[in-house]
């Protein structure tokens, strides 16, 4: 193994060895879009733990681990396979030779949660993040650059990662030369993958001017920053508070809407026409829409991430709003489970129901933490029959279970079919439609106001609850 | 007066008379510009109550009875002076000629408040509206159009106004031809005031097709609706919903970054340069900054309103999120507070500090609900010896005092200054700049994080304290 890393960077002579650490959502992409560089200066070893050994394998053979509709992704991994510039592994040795290291692994939130996904507290575990950068920091170069993209806890680089590599510097009798910086990433998996890297906007900053001066220098190398200007920011605490406010923002004004989406259907207003009247004002144009609820990997912890560093790592207040957030939307799900409850009463046993849609979000195939689950966890409880559909989804994951893509899932008989990711292909192409035509005496549930007046119109057939309608 | 009234209507013979129904903030702007529509087909008479007698008589006299920087209010109300269009009064006849009646008086929210402000509870009392309300239903004509531009409780105008209607024509035995409408606006006083209601975009609707209809026809005469098109609710609960949940977006974005700011002034962070960075996010262009506190008639009690509407109007939810911003917003001006004491600890008292700025908006005199209140009130109670200026503020109603608005202010010697508003005038036109200049030793609190790089560097001899900067 050792030997195959030395070969590749032999291969790469006169490259800079940049190592990725961790080959996830991030780290998969972000390797070869730097393994792409308009220069082709750099020669990217991404490097995973050993249980993730199939993720590497499959890199290695010239599989994308990652399912993507974005073209882009496979066009710069083919590329970067056809210049031998990027090389996956498991072994450690290989932050031995790195000039650049950048760190995408996972950092997670444990919450406690009861019934009904209650949130009722929460951990954050830094102790596998401590051995990751321990295990850079015993064999890295001695000027190495470590270019933390990962989600931390405000307080991250400056107190747990810049004295940890103090300390394997010291141990090793080495001159701390090291510059740490810190980016964060806005990555989006979808059909702009490969761009939510290279083309979008960058905040950054280094434990001191040197460190930030590198991270700069290298950031320049990747993104397109003539179109999208690199953000400096005075200190990392700074960086790594940007990202979480930056989803702390957007997860309480997800959650923010949920009462009105109450009060909305209480008093017979439709929620989806206030709220585009409301989007005309420049200042109130991200005012969100009634929705099933919030997934993904960032927006159900970096609210939690932040306001466990604020008390542990500051000192300083809880972040209760954000909080509340995240407990909001965890829950939201159950909003939509409520509405079909009441429709269907004490007959709800043994009906049968489609949940078009498991993945978190529109058009991409993600099921980490999506909201579908707890909707269909509760219709199992509820002795309701789940057949689920989607596209982008052959396996779930976090489930273990096989998932229907194509057609045989509209074969069926149903009582109810519910929108559980508003995936184009439903309405916008036209499968929903054609499924309603064939079919009878369905109820439609829809909690992203999807469905319009026109497909309604054309099913009377079928009664429409849709959530956030006065009509629900 | 009767015969003035009559008299009026003569010289405006074939045109429509309107009436306006309240001559505050909205409904004195609202008057003239409907008596300069484009086509000159209105005769508008602004109602008062007889206790703002000196509102009418000052109307009457030529003199517009609030100051504004927008010198399109003075012109409107000359040229609708010149042409005899409009006329005040405190004579209720004048309903029963109009054929169009605005809706432009308040409605409050009673709050109960504890120490330090803390909201403690709150109440909506509707009676003077339905007295009002009853005021234009037992004398107007049988098919008058009542347009209510007050922000009201979400169902009002279906469960309030239309009732009251419905049961004066009965006693009058008339038929209820009568139209009622509701459409928000969204004046702000300032340099844009006029345009705030003639060129911005209006959300409408009626309590039904034929009210909606004839509101829609209105507005049309007075708005530029082709470059602010208007947009048409389904029903009058959803018009009167939307701006509520507008200002109660609005106080939750503000009430968000409180607990941020703390964080970030404990992480050493400077929180406007972070928000800046967020703000290159198109989805996240209105994220707020940190300031003083939230002042004005509308976000310090629209999301009460509209809580109070979904409990006691439809049996709904509370909006939790909604009461909860308002409470934190009520308070924010402790946080700045805390800093000065901080600051000062044991020799706060006799200590001399000049407040800038006392109105609750930027380049305007409006004291209304102005979070500078409550910091003046704690540093008094302090012993703190507290100077106030503010051009656009010669006299500050709520609290029966006249106020500096010149230069005498700046001839005191204090030690501390703080920015209550950030009015150009100070910061961007060089009044503090000039009054640093010949100052020693103060302490410049600013909340709201006008105060430059530049200013601080030019001044080292004072010290800076900026509201949430890591260096306050």
């Amino acid at each position: 193994m050792k030997s195959k890393i030395d070969n590749f960077i032999k291969i790469n002579k006169g490259k800079k060895v940049v190592v990725v650490q961790g080959l996830g959502f991030v780290g998969a992409v972000m390797s070869i879009v730097v393994a792409n560089s308009d220069a082709n200066e750099y020669a990217v070893i991404g490097v995973d733990l050993p249980n993730r050994k199939h993720v590497i394998e499959a890199l290695n053979k010239g599989e994308f681990p990652i399912q993507s509709t974005d073209k882009k992704v496979y066009e710069y991994f083919k590329n970067a396979r056809k210049h031998k510039t990027f090389y996956a592994t498991s072994n450690n040795y290989a932050y031995a030779k790195a000039d650049i290291v950048i760190v995408d692994i996972n950092l997670d939130v444990v919450k406690e949660v009861g019934a009904n996904k209650k949130l009722e507290g929460y951990s954050v575990n830094m102790d596998d993040f401590k051995v990751a950068m321990r295990t850079i920091a015993c064999r890295c170069k001695e000027d190495v650059l470590i270019l933390v993209e990962t989600t931390v806890p405000p307080g991250t680089s400056q107190k747990i990662v810049k004295p940890i590599f103090e300390e394997e510097f010291e141990k090793r009798g080495l001159v701390p030369t090291f510059k740490i910086g810190h980016s964060y990433e806005r990555v989006m998996p979808g059909p702009g993958y490969v761009d939510s890297i290279k083309n979008f906007y960058r905040v950054f900053s280094g434990i001191n001017e040197e460190s930030a001066d590198e991270v700069e220098k290298f950031l320049h190398t990747i993104i397109t920053t003539t179109e999208y200007p690199l953000t400096r920011l005075g200190n990392t605490n700074a960086t790594e508070m940007s990202k979480v406010l930056e989803n702390s923002f957007r997860a309480m004004n997800i959650a923010f809407m949920q009462e009105w989406t109450e009060f909305a259907e209480n008093a017979g207003v439709n929620l989806y026409e206030v709220v585009n009247a409301i989007r005309m004002r420049p200042t109130h144009q991200n005012i969100m829409r009634p929705g099933l609820g919030v997934g993904g990997y960032c927006l159900t912890k970096d609210p939690l991430l932040a306001s466990w560093a604020s008390q542990e790592l500051f000192g300083s207040v809880t972040l209760n709003q954000s909080e509340k957030a995240v407990s909001i939307n965890d829950r939201m799900p159950l909003h939509t489970h409520k509405t079909i409850t009441k429709h269907f009463g004490a007959d709800l046993a043994g009906k049968k129901m489609l949940i078009l849609g498991v993945s978190y979000l529109q058009n991409v195939g993600d099921t980490r933490y999506t909201p579908v689950e707890l909707l269909y966890d509760k219709l199992v409880a509820d002795d309701v029959e789940v057949v689920l559909h989607d596209p982008f989804v052959p396996y779930w994951p976090e489930k273990d279970m096989t998932i229907d893509g194509g057609d045989n899932a509209f074969d069926g008989t149903y009582n109810a079919v519910i929108m559980g990711t508003p995936h184009d292909v439903y309405v916008k192409e036209g499968k929903l439609d054609d499924f309603l035509s064939k079919s009878d005496n369905l109820v439609v549930f829809d909690s992203h106001g999807v469905i319009g007046d026109e497909l309604r119109k054309k099913h009377t057939k079928h009664e429409f609850k849709i959530i956030g309608r006065g009509d629900v």
